[in-house]
């Protein structure tokens, strides 16, 4: 049965969002320190940079970076993680992955500025709709067809889809850094909890995963 | 050398105050979620509640709680915690703990209403004074002897202490639960890990022992 999954990277204080991006360096050095013990996993360089050298961490980190990419055959973003808030009057911009993102399913992008599909050899396809939480989910999870749904982000979008109620399983990594600002994930989300199983797992790293897993109905 | 030090219970969502509390019960259901895994080790068990049966948890919970209580010689809290906001018109008010508080050693009370002191068999004096916090860490240092000085809370003394910067480690319990509202232990303190070593540590209970030690100068 589909699950609708949400996997974020969020610093001790809460933030999921960085604010030090620049034109030359749109991330930033805060991105880099959230990112930081995920990219550095086996996983992370096999499916995102293509490296299948075998660089990378094994262990903790990369358990969950492993568990991101299992079951998922359908993804809804928003403009902004697909980078239109920045590139979007560039008609040829095609998201921040390259030639092969790291999907290999359809991506739907919830923007109010809807654009053509883009497809790509590895069997991504990004398309584009003006839908409300709730429809963007239908139409993934009919694409998805039995597999998992993930919200990709960013935390915007993230944040809309749990308070509707519409998230399954949330998995958060949790950076011990402090960021004081940006967008908070647990804003209004008193309760969360409820109803869910919930397990915590510290890597060396020290970096902390928390898991939310709805308890299924019966 | 003295170290002084925090330790504190917070919600995944940051908060280190509840705020249902009622005259009938004063600390509130969400105080008794946020404090359950702590309150059922054996050394609350012993400490606080002076029961030596050989009930309450073992494990990593336990250790902290026991590091908790180790090497501490004075301590600090606000008005607030020991109880003046509530009950600072009696004049009879001695705390929350009975007739042997878990402290031992002098515990100095800041408060804009000071109050005559407060002696008890097991060597736990309160004084009560106003102060600013480099004043009041000052006296507890020298009270402490060459220990610890722990500041104890409640959640706004101890963040006037780690925004002035005085807080050498500090440990918070993360319990997997979202409050939504109280005073947000995080605030304004960006950068915080600079110059500390950080461990993380996922007990099984769920909660999340994450430490903030200041690497000594040299
Ligand atoms: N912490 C993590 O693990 C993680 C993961 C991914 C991303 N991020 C961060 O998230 C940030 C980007 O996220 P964000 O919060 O700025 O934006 P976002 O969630 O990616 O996108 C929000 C935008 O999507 C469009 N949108 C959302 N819902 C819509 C709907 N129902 N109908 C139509 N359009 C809709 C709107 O854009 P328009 O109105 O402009 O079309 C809205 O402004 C970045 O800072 C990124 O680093 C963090
Ligand atoms: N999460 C945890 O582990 C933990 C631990 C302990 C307590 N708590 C929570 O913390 C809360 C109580 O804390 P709180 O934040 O309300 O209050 P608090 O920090 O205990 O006390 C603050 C009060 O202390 C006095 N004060 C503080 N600094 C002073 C100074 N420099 N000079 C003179 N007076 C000073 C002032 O009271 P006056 O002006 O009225 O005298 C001030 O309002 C409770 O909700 C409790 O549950 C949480």
């Amino acid at each position: 049965m589909t699950r609708v999954r949400v996997d974020l990277n969020i610093s001790l204080d809460g933030f999921a969002t960085t604010e030090d991006g620049t034109p030359e360096n749109p991330f930033g050095e805060d991105w880099a320190r959230l990112t930081a013990d995920y990219v550095a996993t086996r996983t992370f360089h096999e499916r995102v940079l293509h490296d299948t050298s075998g660089a990378g961490t094994t262990g903790v980190d990369d358990n969950y970076a492993a568990r991101y990419f299992e079951g998922v055959t359908a993804e809804i973003m928003g403009a902004g993680m697909f980078g239109l808030h920045l590139y979007g009057d560039d008609p040829d911009w095609r998201g921040w992955w390259g030639d092969a993102p790291p999907f290999g399913y359809p991506v739907y992008v919830l923007t109010h500025r809807p654009r053509p599909s883009l497809e790509f050899d590895n069997g991504t396809r990004f398309e584009f709709l003006e839908a409300s939480p709730a429809e963007g989910l239908a139409l993934a999870r009919e694409a998805a067809a039995g597999g998992d749904v993930r919200i990709g982000g960013g935390a915007t979008t993230v944040r809309d889809f749990l308070r509707a109620g519409l998230v399954d399983d949330l998995h958060v990594a949790i950076v011990p850094i402090l960021l004081g600002r940006g967008i908070r994930l647990w804003d209004d989300l008193r309760g969360f909890e409820a109803g869910r199983r919930v397990t915590s797992e510290s890597a060396p790293s020290g970096v902390t995963h928390v898991s939310f897993e709805r308890e299924s109905d019966r």
